[in-house]
């Protein structure tokens, strides 16, 4: 299934994407895509009661602003330097084990918002980058297992500060959580549509140029190994975003380096996933 | 006003200790107090309701259990290295601007939970700290406004586990997000009630032997400065706990170090805000 929300900001309302590619309005399912929906199996309560609605649903308007395809999670982790050309082109290693850092939930957007650059920013970077939401409670699981816990993917824009990120004391997380930071979808697509995640082609173009384009394939750690390594650290939930890094290409390994401005378009895409395009505008 | 939650794990209701000490069930409100209660004037509503319904609320079972005193809010944002001694046990320089990380608030829990020594763990450790609960979204604030964005203050310790934090690669976040690793409470202190957060002593004991014993106003930032400096990088929203940072005398800093075992009783206080203890276990 591919899943998404519409609507006003803070008002979303569920839909799905049907195969020929109409947009069916679920709000009478009753649920948001939430925490709560993918904890009581939703997934399979949803593909059941669709099994006998779907020719009922009124059609979504082709208008209406698209959400984050998930409500917002307990957590969004992200994985650095997962592409061995993006921690060359970072000027750091390959790492040995996944670093981890987190975005602060607050700067999930929809996958057609705007890119807000921050106050004081003089650096915010775009990052493609293949999106892992969890389907279920992960606590120590084993690599063998750990693909029971996931419940689909999504695009992500993993939009970074990198002064503040790298020249501001310390951590990554404050590069990493302004508003808007975090462009997720279109859709959240059950990992039944997608045989293969670490064989898809993953991109992103500046004003219509491409500027990264790279394949799964060359992920570092692969998902499996993402979320066995991040649940020996902490409890995974239902609905939990893990981004699992983007390839090279970003405007900070650019000689010289590129980063936005007002009005530059970003469009990005996952094979699979569909795609997402934001504008940027300075904060307000 | 002293604002609780009690009950089962994931089924807490609302409670207030009223100042002679009786622990009301405040069920009856209908709201829980959570990121929605706090952005809707929660505490303004409350506390008029309480005005004329204080004598008609059952109290509280003395052995109901304790949660956390605000439900799961959207992050957990901690600063390290905010008193300078501790900067110097821990071998690092008094930072210049607020070092920021994160902690996933899926460890967050109640303040006589047990502190989970995670698996593969041999080095857990505590950190009293004042917390401070935001009141409403705040977004660049100043730091002359930034005490209109705060609700209140609680203890809270900043369950830390230091080979996860400092040598299993990169960023801080693994070693402060395991389960059970930020017990908070027993209270959310009203900020009315604390005439100076600036002047309150910290301290913690572990099998009654004291370990840290330091006050807020050896602070480096203070709390407006904080608040006003983090919303400059992120929005933070009500139920938002923002981590002061603790003083010397956590584990790392003693010659030799000295780690949490199964069965360390540690107990901790702010004063104003209460008394915490937990008993240390290992993970299953």
């Amino acid at each position: 299934m591919k899943l998404f929300r519409f609507g006003e900001i803070g008002k979303e309302k569920p839909g799905i994407e049907t195969p020929d590619g109409k947009r069916l309005d679920c709000s009478a399912f009753g649920e948001d895509w939430s925490e709560d929906f993918l904890d009581s199996n939703g997934l399979e309560r949803l593909s059941h009661w669709l099994s006998y609605k779907i020719n009922s649903l009124p059609e979504v308007d082709r208008n209406a602003r698209i959400g984050s395809p998930i409500k917002r999670p307990s957590k969004i982790i992200c994985v650095g330097l997962n592409y061995s050309l993006h921690a060359k082109e970072s000027g750091m290693a390959v790492p040995e084990v996944p670093i981890l850092f987190m975005k602060a939930t607050s700067s999930l957007c929809g996958p057609f918002d705007h890119i807000i650059i921050p106050r004081n920013s003089t650096k915010t970077d775009w990052e493609v980058e293949l999106a892992v939401i969890i389907g279920k409670k992960a606590t120590y699981v084993s690599k063998e297992d750990a693909m029971e816990y996931v419940a689909g993917y999504a695009v992500h824009n993993d939009v970074s500060e990198r002064d503040f990120q790298l020249h501001h004391g310390g951590q990554w997380v404050k590069g990493k959580s302004a508003d808007n930071f975090a462009p997720l979808g279109p859709y959240l697509v059950t990992k039944d549509e997608i045989s293969n995640p670490h064989n898809l082609r993953l991109w992103l173009k500046l004003n219509g140029e491409t500027m990264q384009d790279s394949n799964t394939s060359d992920l570092v750690f692969d998902v499996p190994t993402l979320v066995s390594y991040i649940s020996q650290y902490m409890t995974l939930l239902p609905g939990d975003i893990i981004s699992t890094g983007t390839p090279s290409g970003v405007g900070l390994g650019l000689k010289p380096p590129r980063y936005l401005k007002e009005g530059d378009i970003v469009e990005l895409g996952v094979e699979g996933l569909g795609i997402s395009k934001q504008v940027a505008v300075h904060a307000k």
